[in-house]
């Protein structure tokens, strides 16, 4: 797989403008202070327990944004997973620029191979199962870029990146336009010429009204499993089926076996645990 | 309390204005297919479960700042506890716009009651203590501003915000100076007039070399408690002790009653669980 | 119609502000050493030839961006359409204000209003058929929220934004995969949930392994009307279609009646003839 | 000549940047699905129809600019007009680099083509004659540094970038002060010591008091041809004069011949038609 | 005289922003930490010496820009002169949000009155000559729009404000084009229409090549008060001359007697003394 | 000493954007009329007075953001006296590059010189006392990064970067908070744990009372030299001291006397006098 967010360097650079302004704000008082600029230093980035690896490109790249003649070897990259004490990767060069660098840079790498670990759980935990399990839209603000691509190393798929790359017909959006059927034909007039209706429906009639107004893919909101699984074998394999809500690493299997199509986690993003990750610094 | 992030309002509204370029992108294509744009609407922010209150004044200001003509209610203030089922605030007026906002601006106030959540449980399990909880600098890149307010407001405490306001001398000072001795010296000549020293420490020769260096504050590296415990006696009170490392709710307790000033915990804002806080739109 | 552009005010803003600092640079040097700056003004903006009126919500924020004392009154709506001589809006104020903003103004508007105007051509000229009229991504560089926002005003459709809200498989993505089939499982395998998977085609053998390969959609790439009319039946509305290239006004009947859904226009916002409107500013 | 935009490398960067992050949003789904990342790609920029070439540096900055690893080698360079058919430039590198930077690259290149081409043809239409081409204002926001370098490009001259490095003495501006003398004398007072004050005049009488008044340049605001040619014998010389206003390849050699010494005109940038250009890449 | 600065508030805005940023940083920790946040205060700007005042607005917009509810009342307006002890303006409202913007509100307007100031001495030092005195482009970078305002505002005149908005042809460029003659003439043909091209000449042989070269404006640079009075007389009016190079408060009466039109002090904006303002502020 | 703006050089890289695009605008219209683009250039930065040199890499790097192929060659580092005549450094490359940027770089180089060489002389003044020089936040807006760098480099020392950095208890915060002693305790309460609470102090009352309140630092403000003398006697070294207002080179050394530990000095930065400094271009 293309690392596809390297494709986009112009952004994260821009992302990690933005992190180091905040960080090192007037200046490390400490480092310059303490060292004379000319120390060398090599580093050696740890993992401190298993985890799947996301964003090395993004760990690179700020340290070669704050100073273009560190040195940057990978020693896993993106999708892998490594185990306790692992060598992910090391840095050499100026070590006052590595010190610098180097909480910005484990901030965004620790939080990404943090949502691809969590991401690769819940798609071991379907194994077997032919869904699919996406992120949502309750990203960090500013990161979604990396958030997303994150769940994606770690194996799962991409619900809509936002606002306008699919449609979602909601409770409120059927409430105004009237009906289902009336709330998708009017989106279907309107939206982008390659972008999908997704309608959001709470029980079995309501799926009903989406299959028959055309919908492309319709998700349950917050139904229970027995009804997720009548409505599976209602739709019988018409349109993709998402489940949606309060999915966990407790009922994702059996959410699975009700024959859905994707399984959305709005805790991938919004409640990450960054993985434990170090870096090792030494002078020589 | 001030809402003191209230006191930088442009720079509230920089992050929100990225946050909605990065969510709405091209437009909402759904809400403005659907709706006739001229549907006023009645939103309610539930809690649907008991948490902390912080960040509603970002909250409001995303609302506002995308349309000037929304009418927001709070009903909780920073720092108060809300229960399940509680109605935290209440957004009125051109319904689209509420509808275009709302994953925004729960994507920021969710974090920020998460962040404050925790930090709340860290407080009260160590309720008794002298000790004060502290964030660090394991921050989302970009919202640093945010991560830290949410822990003042759980009733935690501030430590450096970055690296240029606080002296942190760690173990590649030291090894880059030559000694704790040197490395103290050697910044306290350089730094700002109204910044203090604190040196990392991971063993009780290394307190005694920074007492007599004239640390101002000391801080204990992954500390054994008993370890702790022996060097806050040996300090006596003369500097502020920060513990540091690994703390979790499972051992705060115990670290608080070595005797430390300072318990600094990057889980709060590293691995944030977000609070579980809804819109309940309704359209009329 | 919601004038969906002003759900994203602050983007819109964004792009004012630019426009005016290229414009006014240090200053308009005309304007503050001729007039006072007490002077009041009415201006009005006519047209100047018949025309579609698109963006004037762009136009009125402009003025207020710049000025926010200044009284902006629309005559007219977005998708209507003025005649020569008709007075699209007015603007009452501060004379210095009105001639300062005067060209940025009148730049995003003539614009707006030009690509509105030939979409509607080209709609009209297909009047009967089903077929849509729909934008490209050849747009002005930054500016393709209005460019689409116009289409869509005159008459015409969206096609997908920009490269991250619809999947277009082109020949050399083709080439990549080894063959239609492979290229669109392997897209299939990682887009977004709600996207679409076009497959541009060049032939009728194309066609076929198009929708063999199960594309959502087909885009019949510089094709002749007879072969689009053969593939138009031997598709016959399992997927929508898509005619593309060198589509002008003198051939755009001609392409509908091969029976495709959808015929995208370059020119409609890469080759703009601007809206003769002016403004007529009179002190008083 | 100097490519003089090339010593302005920042400003085309920040715009490059500005449209990739337009463009790609969230990353190319298609690109990134369908290639490996690995294969390497040739890409010729072909012209579909004569055309003057301009903005050939921006084209090959914005390859660049998204893939530093890219080779780009001009065929041809600004100002030269290539023919139906001819290999304006080459790019070879990482094929998917070059298929995300595709269509950015184009806007950009083919806007600016299609300015340089139809000033080539104004000035061609009034060969022999010592009159200049002009650009205005009336550019796209945003982009006015590129458009008025392609008016260059295609042999016409530059007026004022915009509203603080040449005074215009308008209508209102004389009706605010009273007078064209008092007009003239206001600004003379105040402008820069480089700057000219040029007034625009709509009949004879107003030539009398511009050039009474000491305007440095004078400009015919839509008069007819024999009043153009009646004022230039007034004038003799004295100042140089500027014809504005409904120029058009019909007519733009019957304002030439009335003796004006510059001929602005606007649709060089507002209404412009794009140079058809493609690029053929092959994946190797 | 308009306040042209104030036409340009956005402008105004966006330093402000950047002023802020840097000072308030992670915010005014003792500010937020002192106050309830419900104190009101009344603030006075009192001139601790006579001074000119230049950018009062600016000085408002600050306190605005933090916090709309401030209440800003002018007493005197840019232009004036203020003895030692005036109240200039007067600030009420919240008084955390006066103490938060004090700082950055004071450092842009003492700058501008320290500007203001010494450009009226050195008015007021040629008094009775007809010479203006001249910024330079030796600004602050990053503030030019203010610097050159407020030169204007204590009786200074306008050089270009920068490398596109006036033509100088300086030794290198006579270098390299070959002589004055031809530099003249290849700069004649590509500037824009309104600007001058001024020749910077350093003897009377150049002077007199200038002239005969069709310069629109001679600068003398560095050349002796009798080599100036010479040249003076040799061009006898036919175009503006500038004394550049050296000049101060005690020389420049001297220099005015050269019979120059123009000239230029470099001092008045790099070599800024602040104006001694201060802000009594109380609470209430 | 680390240059340690350079380990911010994405920072310095922002100003010099802004600057260029202040400077430059819409393009150099003498010098890309005049020049050809090909010619070689060498310039020279010769120092026409005795100055220190701060910001070398500065300077270097506007030359080298402009054009990367540049060649800069350092004669002196930051910290050393240059004399008359001294070559600083040297500058080759495309000469057309070397004059659009040397303005710029001149700007910020000249005012870093500037600091640097005032904040010597005051360092100077007081040889042989333990006393420092430090910077106030009376810096121009947007550089502070580089005038407090300076200031450090010209042998002075560093007070509070902005208002998050230190905390700094005023008379309103006093007023507000009701008493010295309340103001201090309210602060500590709630400031980062590594920042110094420092007390301003007007007479011997007050810092008794904010020796009570255990501040860590007192500020005498405008205090006598008597005064003072008495008050450091009273203080006894308990806590540093610093005197603030209206210091010259006139009465430092008086003030160093009083057996203060910092002197704070707002010219060094409000009240500049730029370094002579100039650019000896020469094409070959």
């Amino acid at each position: 797989m293309i690392s596809d967010i390297m494709l986009q360097k112009y952004a994260i650079h821009r992302l990690i403008q933005t992190a180091l302004e905040e960080d090192v704000g007037a200046g490390d008082i400490t480092t310059t202070a303490a060292l004379t600029g000319e120390e060398i230093g090599n580093a050696r980035a740890v993992a401190k327990s298993d985890t799947v690896v996301a964003g090395i490109d993004v760990f690179r790249e700020t340290f070669l944004f704050l100073d273009g003649g560190l040195k940057f070897t990978k020693r896993f990259h993106d999708g892998q997973t490594v185990k306790k004490g692992d060598i992910v990767a090391e840095i050499s060069g100026n070590l006052a620029s590595i010190m610098v660098a180097e909480r910005v840079a484990l901030n965004f790498f620790q939080r990404m191979c943090g949502v691809a670990t969590m991401t690769r759980r819940f798609v071991d935990a379907i194994e077997g199962s032919k869904a699919k399990i996406l992120h949502t839209r309750k990203t960090v603000p500013g990161l979604r870029i990396l958030d997303t691509y994150a769940v994606r190393t770690g194996g799962g798929s991409s619900h809509r990146f936002g606002l306008s790359d699919g449609a979602l017909v909601k409770d409120n959006h059927i409430a105004a336009a009237g009906s289902i059927a009336r709330a998708v034909a009017e989106v279907r007039k309107r939206i982008p010429l390659t972008v999908k209706i997704e309608v959001e429906v709470t029980n079995i009639r309501e799926v009903q009204e989406a299959l028959a107004a055309g919908a492309d893919v319709i998700m349950f909101d917050n139904m229970s499993l027995s009804d997720m699984t009548t409505a599976t074998a209602l739709v019988a394999g018409r349109v993709p089926l998402e489940a949606s809500g309060n999915v966990s690493l407790d009922n994702v299997k059996k959410v699975s076996e009700t024959g859905v199509d994707f399984i959305s986690v709005g805790a991938l993003t919004h409640s990450v645990k960054a993985a434990d990750i170090s870096l090792r610094v030494e002078g020589r």
